[in-house]
């Protein structure tokens, strides 16, 4: 068991259907909920496990959609009833995250928060339970606090994280400043980047004070900012939660916490970043599912799904299986097949990120029921 | 309407389940009972509509399994009972045919009797009605004669009919001797069969005075010939075919017709060949079916399937949607799937043909449910 950290409160913000994992993947079955790498478990349940030894069972909060909100209180039995922040309906991060901050400095000035979303996959738990202590040392010293992962290939589906000089913060002895966050770059640059060793991968992490993080959307967004403190300060009184939920919620900025605090907060040089050394992937399409499940050997065939039929003759790739059936391939590579009950997908992995394009057909063509 | 054919009985052995259309072909939907055109009807009632004119709707008789009894009927409303000969179990076609025949030769001596099967996909009903009035004309000559698909292309999926010398048939004017039979050829030699305009397809359809295909089968096969005479002499009277049908069926020895009746009589000079000028398929398997509803155009995407709720982009190849489920195909090409409630399949053209041995496995493993 790692020691538990100091003032620190960890947050999942549980959002975002993962469309391009669609007809796995749905609005009322995101990702977040799917076991996607056969731990027999969600990825939400994973994600608390590696945060409640670090915060304390009572010190993990989730900021969900409405109407997964049974859903998630089944995955986490643990959770606090006053640690759950249920969204009307989705503000994007800065919202998320910034609310749960906002609320969690009333009740607890100086406190700590790190927000980890709840549909990443990571292995390493003892290498990403030592990354976030020193986020939280760093976070103690006064930065906002980012964990990158070091690249183990040139992935073009990430954004990375330009590293500048090493920090001097006590408690942690590898923390460097951010020079710049990156969107994801073409291959020769990724290339670069991995050859570089400067650029590591922006895995989403964010660990500060919350006065702190709060603070920095004042800087950049004071109107997304005001709206966050009036509704946090209405919180936790049942008589005043309600009727300001619906009349600030849905009034707020839309903007993801990488605009409104990260890449301000770097410019500033106020963000620090330590190298995570763990496994992670955001498993943001089927083939980076295949990738995971095969441990990224090509040519095999990975097989997700309790009680799956699947009969495969020299075929590679991955299935998923959804539904009772009998599923046969014979001679085809890296495939995807999809099964669920209402709906099937057969794509391969090269054009695994042209899912979602399909899903957003599917609503204009009037199949919303399968999405 | 064609001229009815004189002395002329269809006989429609419809049998074999296509396990090479597997998911689709079942044990209990055999792949007669497919519509695989897009026609709006099953390969046997096209059948049926092919050759009652040609033979009058009282004088088509079908022979197949008793499991699929009700299944005929309800396609061929039409059908005479006395008509329906029922197999207890399949002994290949010298027994479904060969029974047929002795059934007809004593209600009618004389009678001329023209099989063909019940899964074909023919187009050009006034050419096929041309040729089988050729082959019956040919029959009434004394010979025993087949129809043979002029080809359209190198296959190699088919047997081969090698002409020989012209025939004078009176009433028919293209008639040809049978040189001999040929397996399926490999692609150099189906090159040299098509230029050289000798070799035809054989798509086993045999048109013979009953008494003389009876006689045929008496030189090559004399213990099945007994079977099928005792069997047929018992069959019009209810007391007797039963106990005749437990007896005798099950001991007849499982022999193709091409090797007990074609073969033989084609060495022997008793075997003519009409020229087919047809289109002509046996839809062996799915590469073949995607070939038939694409028009033979690759690139396109063939969609069978009533109510098929398919969204593709950047494919071809052919879905056969039996079940209500949305199917998405993504950058997938020559592909083949085909989604029933129990069992999917995909695989491409390329590798149709091992279908067949996918099934075997699935029985072997104990997967006979969804066969």
């Amino acid at each position: 068991m790692p020691a538990k950290l100091d003032r620190f409160y960890a947050v999942i913000p549980a959002g975002g259907i993962g469309s391009r994992l669609w007809p796995l993947s749905r609005a009322d079955a995101p990702k977040f909920l799917h076991d996607l790498t056969g731990s027999g478990q969600t990825l939400l349940k994973d994600t608390w496990d590696r945060l409640a030894p670090l915060a304390g069972e009572q010190r993990v909060m989730v900021v969900t959609g409405r109407a997964h909100r049974a859903a998630v209180e089944a995955q986490l039995p643990q959770l606090a009833d006053e640690n759950v922040v249920l969204e009307s309906e989705p503000r994007d991060s800065t919202a998320a995250i910034g609310l749960a901050a906002a609320i969690l400095e009333r009740r607890e000035p100086g406190v700590i928060v790190g927000s980890f979303a709840a549909d990443h996959v990571i292995s390493g738990d003892a290498l990403f339970q030592h990354a976030v202590a020193q986020a939280v040392a760093a976070a103690d010293a006064g930065y906002i606090a980012t964990i990158g992962i070091t690249p183990t290939e040139p992935a073009v589906g990430f954004g990375y994280i330009e590293c500048g000089d090493r920090l001097e913060v006590p408690g942690a002895d590898d923390v460097e400043a951010v020079s710049s966050f990156v969107e994801k770059p073409d291959l020769a640059t990724a290339k670069r980047y991995l050859a570089g060793g400067r650029h590591l991968w922006n895995a989403g992490m964010f660990i500060a004070r919350a006065d702190q993080l709060l603070a920095e959307i004042e800087r950049n967004k004071p109107e997304l900012h005001a709206g966050l403190v009036e509704l946090a300060a209405a919180w936790d009184d049942p008589a005043t939660r309600g009727p300001a939920v619906d009349r600030i919620w849905p009034n707020l900025e839309k903007i993801a916490i990488d605009y409104s605090v990260a890449e301000p907060a770097a410019e500033a040089g106020r963000l620090a970043v330590v190298r995570g050394h763990f496994q992670w992937d955001d498993v943001g399409d089927f083939a980076s599912l295949a990738k995971l499940n095969t441990a990224g050997r090509s040519g095999e065939l990975a097989i997700l799904g309790e009680g799956a039929r699947v009969l495969a003759d020299a075929s590679s790739g991955i299935v998923v299986s959804r539904s009772k059936r009998v599923i046969s391939l014979i001679g085809v590579h890296d495939i995807v097949v999809v099964d669920t009950p209402d709906a099937l997908l057969v794509t391969t992995s090269e054009h695994a990120q042209r899912v979602k394009a399909v899903v957003d057909a599917l609503r204009l063509g009037g199949s919303s029921d399968v999405l």
